[in-house]
Parts: structure tokens; C-alpha cells; sequence
């Protein structure tokens, strides 16, 4: 039986030092429930001078990946320098070395999940990554061991905190995107430069991550439908809450119908009295509908220091109690489910939709029978702000439609002379299934 | 490496039909994820009679439990039994003979835990108790090993779903106990004998396994203040709703003050826009505080055949893995943080009293001042269905007072010759911390 357990961390920022701080602070705790003494052995980064606010002893820090990769007694590498290239290579050179793996890295993992579990079963090393999704939601455990007896049906994950910050602060304080963006740069809560964010790219690497687990689906970005919230204006929150009873949320969405994968990330419009609708501000939450378990879901602090700490530490103590006794390294047999992804032209849903239209006799009659052609039917209309002669939305909300019979009919009705600009269109999901 | 894992199930009632429906429909789905079949080889019942609903072959049926503890081809029992003397010893007596045992018995667990996790060491066979707590929620789990490098602050659970259902129908229909309780019964979502489930009872073994895991800590059914729901009354949910912004949930509390451990049940006025707030119905939730992850919440159906089977093949599916790969048996060392209980009565907290009055000058003025000769200060005081000579409601909220002192004012309270029936108390939570 091993008496230490050696990790090595490749990247000292604010998860890396929070790590370092945890492991350091509650030494007698985790090593009573690892049964060995969990010790860093050497922490890499390419600045190892800024003061990360712990006291770590100088003699740990490098700025050199081999000190970790070469050094034998170091059982676990813990990599958290995010980004793609260098992050892979050191993966995978630290398994080649038979070290175990843990990571938050979700970027890495979507585009490069074959290889890494691949490389995982031939070293027999293991690969954790239960910060990648969630911060400090145990999401990745909770559906590859609670729900392993579940068929999965759909999971709708509300998993990019920058996301759904400016979302909630647009619809509680009522103001503009842009505005609200650069509220949240300023207060911490949106990065200097948020596009993978705001663009849902974030969300569409976590929902890779989350449906090749849940669905046994060897999932790429590329199969993700993805848009993000940057079109989403102050107007469409007032209309979406007071008219039709809903809120906008930024969703990564995965669900099975007609015995096809449904992969999309978008602004959603939810119920607003659902529970998932409740969620505000930098949370996340993931709601998963099970076949055994019906709904679940799952509530946190997606992102932040300590958050994000607390899944990677997780996973530390899960491995090094593995390690400790012997029995690391088993790697589950991969399999996949035969089920195709859906492409987002065969999409079924209901949609709002918002014209800007001048305001003169004919112009519902000219839409909705272009709607009307393309098998659309209207469920409600709003035409409110009348000022004659102006333009003025038109909002609406569809019956369930084909997503590729709304993009012929919007374009054609773009090209009206009476539509003065872009339509715009999110998506409406009820949320029973 | 194991071929077949086979499994022996005690009880063939609404879960054990569950379980073994899931298991035969997907042969192949599990044994996938297993690496090896997954077999039943016995179900014991004291009725082999009754249809279950599901196609068994009448050969694994039997009423004698000796066909399961004497078989040595059997790897995993199934408690789902219920009850505490049969279960226990079936449970002891089969790890006495090297098998793993899987459990639901919440009952059992928190009245038996030393015994039976003393046994789980000294054979070396794992016990699972996924399905005691939260029905489909992978609570247990989650403390275990998504939370373990948290230290748990506190756990808010609503988690017994028949007290909930009442509680959420009398707050939503403006009915009184009796009334629910009856149609509960009726519709399946009260047993015919709750008494367990109304009188907290069954809040508090679930609170006993939760706290054991979270705290580290052997905490026996003893150490929890339990308080049912019972004399909660249409009008209290009204005036905390409507007066104060509450609702009334029966929680289970456990949370570290003062370096001493809280153990409580009792019906809880919490903020009526909390997320916890809005879990209704048969929903159960459990509400986290760790150190690291700040609030965490798991949502979903605690009880019901097929969340209750959920959780109960989860854990089949994971210990089979284990026996199939010859690494089941590891038993974490367990180790009691030191940490003491606090009694109810040096409880703080803030309260909801209601008083039952004579409608008669210097009223308020008598309870006031007995209150206040108990360091117990007033935060709001409500006096509304005025009718003179008549007995009239007086509602107030405290602010924090001492639980100890509490009783005392009720006690000389209650004796006034103006105070006409016993004063009722709930606890306020404004689940901050």
C-alpha cells in the first residue's frame, strides 16, 4: 500500500492555486480519507513569480513541464493551463509516463476526446475531469455512476455562469446587452475578452462532455448547433416575461426524439414559473430527465475559484484512494449507442419571432401567409408599440414547426419591403420532457 | 475477471419488482457498462403469490432466505425489505458470508450503523445505501465523493415526500392537514399508517445517514430534535405566506454552529423566493453548504418505484464493476471528526409563534412583556381578525432568541387566564448559511 501520493500541477493560476491551497490547509482530513498522505511534489507554470496570495515553498515551483513528466514518483498530473495545444500534449505525454490525469479542461476534451480516452485504455491511466462541467456541481460523476442504470432522455443545462449572469441582470434590471457586458467585465464576471462564452462555444464544449457520457455518443463540436446571446435585446425579455409567461436562458441542450440525438445550444425561452427559470445570476444548474428518475437537477456555482477547486480536489482524493490501494487504472470499456444526431434542419419546436415591419394595413396578412405556406401556424400575436407610419415589431409565437421551414419562410419574409430589418427568432421550450 | 455477477434479491415489492424489471429489460445496456452479466439468481419474498407485474421465471422465486445466504454463487444481496430486526439480520448474516450488500433501509442504517458498517470491515463487503436518501437523487454519493474535500457546512433537506406533498397542497389548495392527509391517502401519496413520514420520523433516519457521511460523525436517531407536521394549520401557512413571505416545508437540518453539530426536524418557514422554496409536491431536495462550493442543490423524486430502483440498480451496477475487475471490498477507514452535538436548547434562532387570545385590552402587553423578561425581542407583531369579547389569533415573528428561553415564555404564556390554547411554534430559516 502507498504511503504518498505525488501530484504534480501544471498551471498556477486562480483553480491551480486554489488546489495548492485546499491540498495544503487540510492535510490530516484528506489523508484520513485516502488512507495515504496526498503531497505536491512539483507545481509548473511559465510565471512562478506573480504572488498567488499562499505560501508555497520555492522549491516546488518550476517553470519546467519535464520536472513533472519525468519525475517518476509523481502519480497524478493535474492540468489546468486550459487552451488546447499544450494542455494535449501534456496529456498525453503524462500518460505515455503512467500517470493518472485530472482536468477541467472542456475545450480540450470536446475536440480531442477519441485520442485522450484512447491514449487513457492503452497506459491505463486514468482521465477525471468533474471541473469541466459545473464547477462545483458533481455533474460528471452523478450521470456516469447515480444515473448508470437510467436511459438519459434529455438534459438542459444552463452551464455558462458569464451567460447567465448578463441574461438575469438584463431581465431583473432591464437593460441592454452590451451595457450589462460591460458590467460584468468590470465586476469579475465576464472575462476581457468573453466571445467563447457569449457566443455559446463554452457551452457547446460542456454539452460535448455531457452527452458523450449520457448518451454513450462519441459526440464532436461540430454536431452541436450553437448560438449564443449577443442578439438577445432588453425588448425581447419584456416581451418573452410579461406577454407569453417566459424567461431567456442560454441553454445546452441534448435529447433524444424519434430515437435521434438532439445537440443545440441557444437562447431558450423557458416557463418562467419552472425551476430552471429560478436560476439567476453567475449559478449553474443541470436538469436531466432520466427514464427511472424523471427530472433531476442539479444546482451550484459553476465557475469561481473555490467552486472549481472543489471538483478538481474531488477528483484528486477520488484517484489517490484508488491509487492508494491498488486499484487505479481500470478503465471502463467505451461503448457506443447506435444513435444518429439530428441535424438541426429536421428541428420540431415552437418559436418566438419578432419583425420590425412599418406599420401600415397588410403586413400580419403578408407574413403570416408566407408562415402560412411553410406549414407555420400562429399561436399568439403581439402588435403593440403603434406609432402609424413607424416601424414597429410584430412578435409572435409559432405552433411546434420545422426548423428548416422557418428559415425558408423568414428569409422570404426578410425580403418584404415592409420588413425593415432582420427577423428574429428564439427558441421556446416547455420543458415537460 | 468474472463472467457473471449474480445477485440475490430480498423483498419482491414495488422496488424489488423494479429492480429486477430494470435488470432483465436491459441485459445487455448493463452488462456493457459491467464488463460481465449481471444475473438474478434468487428473489426471496414472504408472498411468492401475488403478481408482481413483471415475467419471472417461477424458479428464482422463493419464500426461504436461506436459498440466498447458503448459495456461495451469489455476490450481491438486496435489502428491500424495510423494517429493522429481519433486515438487520439478514443483512449481518450475509456479509458473514462474503456478500456485498445493496440497501434502501434509512430506518435501519441510522438505528444499526456501527454494527453494520463493523461487519462491513471485518468481511470486507461493501454496503450501498444509495436508495435511503432522495430516492433517485445521487445524494449519497455526491457527499461521499463529489463534496469530499469540502468541509459541509449545513444540509437543508426536504426529504420526505409525503410530508411535502401535504404541506405544498395545503398551501396551494387552502387546506387544512386532515383534509390532505386524507386525499393523500387516496391518491397514493400517503401510506395508510404515515406516521413515520408525518411525525418527521422518517426526515430524521434520513437526516441520521446524511449527517453521519457529511460531519464524520456517529449520530444516532437520539441526537435529532424531531417535530412533525402535524399541527401545522391552514392559517399558519396563510400568515406566513402572505403576512411574512414564508413557506413552511418540513426540513431536515444538520449544520455546524460554534464548532457543534445541529441535528433538527421540524416544519421551517423559509424565504418564499428561496429555490428551495419552490420545490413542491412529491419533489424531494437537498440543499448543501460547503466550504468550497458554497450552496449546492440536488432536486428530484425522493420515493416512488422507479427512482427508488434508480438508485438501487446504480449502486448494483457499481459494485458489480467492482467485483468484476476483483477490487470490491476496499472499505474506506472510517474516522469521526471530533465535534459535539448541540442540544435543543441552546438553539438560536428566529421564531414564528401564534398565540390564541382573548380580544381584550393589555393582551399583547402581558405576552410582551413575559417575552421580553426572557431576552426574547419582537420583530413584527400581527393582530387581525379583530371581534371583540371573541378569541383572536396574535401572530409575531421573533428575532434570534434562545430555544431554552423560548419554552420557558410559552410555558408561563400558556398559563394567562386572556391565552385560551396552547401557543404553536415554528422555526424560521432564512437559509444564508
Amino acid at each position: 500500500m502507498k504511503k504518498v501520493i505525488n501530484i504534480g500541477i501544471v498551471g498556477f493560476g486562480t483553480v491551480g492555486s486554489g488546489v495548492v491551497e485546499v491540498l495544503s490547509n487540510n492535510p490530516s482530513r484528506i489523508s484520513r480519507k485516502v488512507g495515504a498522505r496526498v503531497q505536491i511534489k512539483k507545481i509548473v507554470d511559465k510565471d512562478i513569480t506573480t504572488p498567488r496570495g499562499i505560501k508555497v515553498d520555492r522549491s516546488l515551483l518550476s517553470t519546467n513541464i519535464n520536472h513533472i513528466l519525468d519525475d517518476p514518483e509523481i502519480d497524478i498530473v493535474v492540468e489546468l493551463i486550459g487552451g488546447e495545444h499544450e494542455a494535449r500534449e501534456i496529456i498525453l505525454e503524462a500518460m505515455k509516463k503512467g500517470k493518472h490525469i485530472v482536468t477541467a479542461n472542456k475545450a480540450l476534451l470536446a475536440k480531442a476526446w477519441d485520442e485522450i480516452f484512447e491514449a487513457s485504455k492503452r497506459y491505463g491511466c486514468e482521465v477525471l475531469f468533474e471541473a469541466s462541467v459545473g464547477g462545483g456541481i458533481p455533474i460528471i460523476q452523478c450521470i456516469r455512476q447515480g444515473l448508470a442504470s437510467n436511459r438519459i432522455l434529455s438534459i438542459f443545462g444552463i452551464i455558462n455562469g458569464t451567460c447567465n449572469y448578463i441574461l438575469s441582470k438584463m431581465s431583473s434590471e432591464k437593460k441592454d446587452f452590451c451595457e450589462v457586458l460591460k458590467e460584468a467585465k468590470e465586476s469579475g464576471f465576464a472575462e476581457a475578452s468573453p466571445i467563447l462564452d457569449i457566443e455559446g462555444i463554452d457551452t457547446a464544449h460542456k454539452l460535448v462532455v455531457l452527452g458523450s457520457l449520457a448518451f454513450s455518443k462519441r459526440i464532436s463540436v461540430e454536431d452541436v448547433y450553437t448560438e449564443g446571446i449577443t442578439y438577445i435585446t432588453k425588448r425581447d425579455i419584456v416581451y418573452a416575461e410579461e406577454e407569453f409567461g417566459y424567461t431567456i436562458k442560454l441553454l445546452g441542450i441534448a435529447k433524444i426524439i424519434d430515437n435521434k440525438l438532439e445537440l443545440r445550444v441557444h437562447p431558450t425561452m423557458i416557463p418562467k414559473d419552472h425551476l430552471l427559470a429560478s436560476v439567476s445570476g453567475e449559478y449553474n444548474a443541470i436538469y436531466i430527465m432520466g427514464d427511472l428518475t424523471d427530472p433531476l437537477m442539479f444546482y451550484g456555482k459553476g465557475a469561481g475559484k473555490f467552486p472549481a477547486t472543489s471538483a478538481v480536489t474531488a477528483d484528486i482524493i477520488y484517484l489517490a484512494k484508488k491509487i492508494t490501494n491498488g486499484v487505479a487504472g481500470y478503465i471502463e470499456k467505451s461503448y457506443y449507442e447506435d444513435i444518429d444526431i439530428k441535424p438541426m434542419d429536421e428541428f420540431l419546436g415552437k418559436y418566438y419571432i419578432r419583425f420590425e415591419t412599418l406599420d401600415q394595413p397588410g403586413v400580419l396578412a403578408s407574413i403570416s401567409g408566407i408562415l402560412g405556406e411553410h406549414n407555420i401556424s400562429i399561436s399568439s400575436v403581439i402588435q403593440k408599440e403603434r406609432r402609424s407610419g413607424d416601424i414597429v415589431p410584430i412578435v409572435m409565437l409559432t405552433h411546434e414547426a420545422k426548423e428548416a421551414n422557418i428559415r425558408i419562410a423568414l428569409k422570404k419574409i426578410d425580403k418584404l419591403p415592409i420588413v425593415k430589418a432582420k427577423s428574429l427568432l428564439i427558441r421556446v421550450e416547455e420543458l415537460t420532457k
